[in-house]
């Protein structure tokens, strides 16, 4: 399976600069490559690492230079490696689209064209799936949910009553939507579940990592805008509504009935209070925790957090706190000695 | 489906204010309800936002003023909404309880009557399923486990060997009971993992979130004591004992063999390290971090977590730092010109 | 089922230190364990835990002193109670290994020796399954994985295409490996997810808790070291390398591309940005978030993490502040004192 840079300059439609007859067995990033690979390398720093690594030959786009390492120009670096990747590690074919016998639908269940249900997968009663769609094993879909077209969910994710999910989106394994929304009264000692009738309403292109967990909304629907991505281990709490193209990462927790603009980032780890606005573009910094509503456009850190220019100033002060408290002592000194120096004058004048 | 405020008053057994001709074509909380919606507002804060809403319509308890909106006025608000709600929205209605051909039960369990099982679950050997229990698809049950009667567990949910689960437990989807402790003995560099002979046992009217994950006890067994509420994607280690009526928010880690009272609530995030005890009735703050035991009754805040006023007190002490040491050099200037000052003093003095 | 302590001692070649008539129902852990009960302690710390325990007998190593309570000395106390234990609560027999007709596996998979792979299971094209492997109901492993011999997958966990796992390996339930990586570029306002071309490799003796997620690498493979064990809820982002024998506490996650030597230890919550290099044997605490490579042995504490010493310095100074800042301001009452008194001199000399 080798290839000369030849061969492969001619796949990519790629100009060489070096050799065409040296040949590579494989390709891998600049960190994991071996001695017989072939690398990319985008980015002025990426060439740094270029110096210390292995590689044999490298994709570079056109305004970069590989200091004498056999190298191959192309105008899309990514696109050209996944190429060259494809060509080394070909795709496993998927299979032709099929309904398996192992799949237990509803009878009243309505199933588009072209779509691919998988060995037990179970869909209750009054499911809508569209067409195109690719249901891997172990999903269960229950009563009243709909997916509209070119939907993909992984194994043993499960979709509660009346779930809705928009076109093109990706939901991973292990995920749980419409998951009853933890909100309790305590009545004499005891703590009892709020109502549960509400649902979720998942937006086109929306994607969700691996176990991801949303709540259903009270009486209404907790919303995931358009083109909104989210990470694995993901909480997001009843009655949120989460704007369009968000970024969500790992392990974000998001409490009850808050409501995100569009283009927010949410770094991993970060924990939000019930009933937050958080502004469009705003950035929340990794593991950071908010009690109070951001700003459009806003950057915040920390826990309560706070503005993130604020943040560092007092980071970086609490840091040099030590020392300091050994400064305020000598100064605590010197004006013990001032006054002892003051107290001595009085007395000899007084004397 | 709609209705007029003179149906929805007497369906409530509500007192009306306004024309009972007036019709509203669905139902929704403040935030989401559009115009021809009825609402609710069950406070004087919902009141306000009420005035910023299209609602066409409200729900109100007897003590609440509408200031002009139409207003239907109940006894109990929530329960009221709730029977609306459903009138637009019917529930799907359930399944009668069958035991699915799809299921794999092993011939030594019992099962007991009105049982619903689905398609896709496994039900291991010795294992007792009480009365009026409903299992979803793709649940596996380890031999020896006991359910005792009218528990609910959600699709994909795994219980190990010899859990047992109480009256009345609602368990929610891809959940984890009885996994392995992380515990290990370092042996000549390697980890060897420690016994795992016990097991989980879960109380009466416990809830358990999706995602969640409890693992067994060592020798003995992990406890979730009755009633306690527990959200998604919560951690509870092995030997943990977890008392009644606690109230464990989303993302809580609790490490090995730590010990709660009755009513501890604790919010999301919070971590503990192993073997603490934490008394009745205390509170954890997001996101805190625990490395010492509680008292009844205290609130901790932050990482390492300290008494709540305490915390609050150093928090916005830390806000102002940057301020402060600004002001601090300012006085070691004014310092430095009264020791420059009493120098001159002295060496004129001298002269 | 009751036991007098001769015939345990005789069971776990022990040597008797009371009377050998004395019988016991069971075995518990020190605070568990009834009146009727053998207890064990393997410390000091446990001897003093014991003088509040009612249990009515303790094993004990050879150099530990039970103060009158009847004890037997063993070897090794952890090895001798488990023995005792499984007398009391004895496991439930494995069944035979065998191949379920419940289970859906591809014509083109390999399947070793002595395999035991249960109902509801699905294996894809092309997938190797090695000798004395035990897959749990529900398990799906998609096209192209290899498992090595003796690998146990617990209930519903989610293998994707390719995924590498090495011998004795322990993958809990709801676990997912090989999720797509969370990448993405944006393109006139829309999130386009990166390649996923890429794998996970995991390595021999690695255990994995329940509800963990692994994402494969962009272009290569994610890689977990030899011996590693990860806790359950862990999230281990695309590229990274994990090194052997770390230890991965529960809710850890890892950003992409991070890198860790051997016997790194990362405690409960923590959080790495991504690109991180981490020294062999470094510690990570609980809760700690990490902006920056560490060196080898080093332990590193706090959001943004510093050394350990570093951040228990600076955090007792940051609790004791609101006290210094009375202090600063009655020093600052001072130095104004001593101004006055200074002027009211100057001017006296003046007039």
């Amino acid at each position: 399976m080798s290839l000369t840079l030849g061969e492969i300059a001619r796949m990519v439609d790629g100009q060489l600069a070096g050799n065409p007859e040296i040949s590579v067995d494989g390709a891998a990033i600049i960190r994991d490559a071996k001695t017989n690979d072939l690398t990319f390398a985008d980015s002025s720093n990426a060439l740094k690492q270029l110096a210390e690594s292995s590689a044999r030959a490298v994709l570079l786009p056109f305004d970069l230079d590989a200091q004498g390492l056999p190298c191959i120009r192309v105008k899309n670096v990514q696109q050209a490696f996944t190429q060259i990747i494809r060509h080394f590690d070909p795709p496993i074919p998927g299979e032709p689209p099929t309904i398996s016998d192992g799949a237990r639908i509803s009878p009243t269940a309505k199933i588009g064209q072209h779509v691919h249900i998988d060995a037990g997968v179970t869909i209750g009663s009054d499911v809508v799936v569209g067409d195109h769609c690719t249901i891997h094993p172990g999903v269960h879909i229950m009563a009243g949910s709909v997916l509209a077209d070119h939907v993909t969910i992984f194994s043993n994710t499960v979709l509660y009553e009346k779930t809705r999910v928009g076109k093109h989106a990706i939901i991973h394994s292990n995920v749980s939507i419409g998951v009853y929304g933890f909100g309790y009264e305590t009545i004499n000692g005891e703590h009892h579940l709020s109502a549960q009738l509400g649902n979720v309403v998942i937006g086109d292109k929306v994607e969700i990592g691996a176990g991801t967990t949303i709540d259903r909304g009270t009486y209404g629907s907790t919303t995931i805008g358009e083109g909104t991505k989210i990470d694995n281990q993901v909480m997001i709490a009843h009655n949120c509504h989460i704007g369009r193209h968000n970024c969500i990462c790992s392990q974000v927790g998001i409490a009850g009935s808050c409501v995100t603009g569009d283009y927010v980032v949410m770094a991993g780890q970060v924990g939000l209070r019930d009933h937050l606005h958080i502004g469009t573009g705003a950035r929340l910094g990794a593991q950071s925790g908010h009690m109070a509503d951001i700003e459009p456009g806003e950057t915040r850190m920390g826990t309560p957090a706070m503005p993130g220019k604020e943040f560092w100033k007092a980071f970086s002060t609490w840091k040099k706190m030590p020392g300091f408290v050994r400064t305020f002592k000598e100064l605590q000194r010197r004006v013990g000695a001032l006054e002892d120096k003051q107290a001595d004058d009085n007395n000899r004048k007084a004397a």
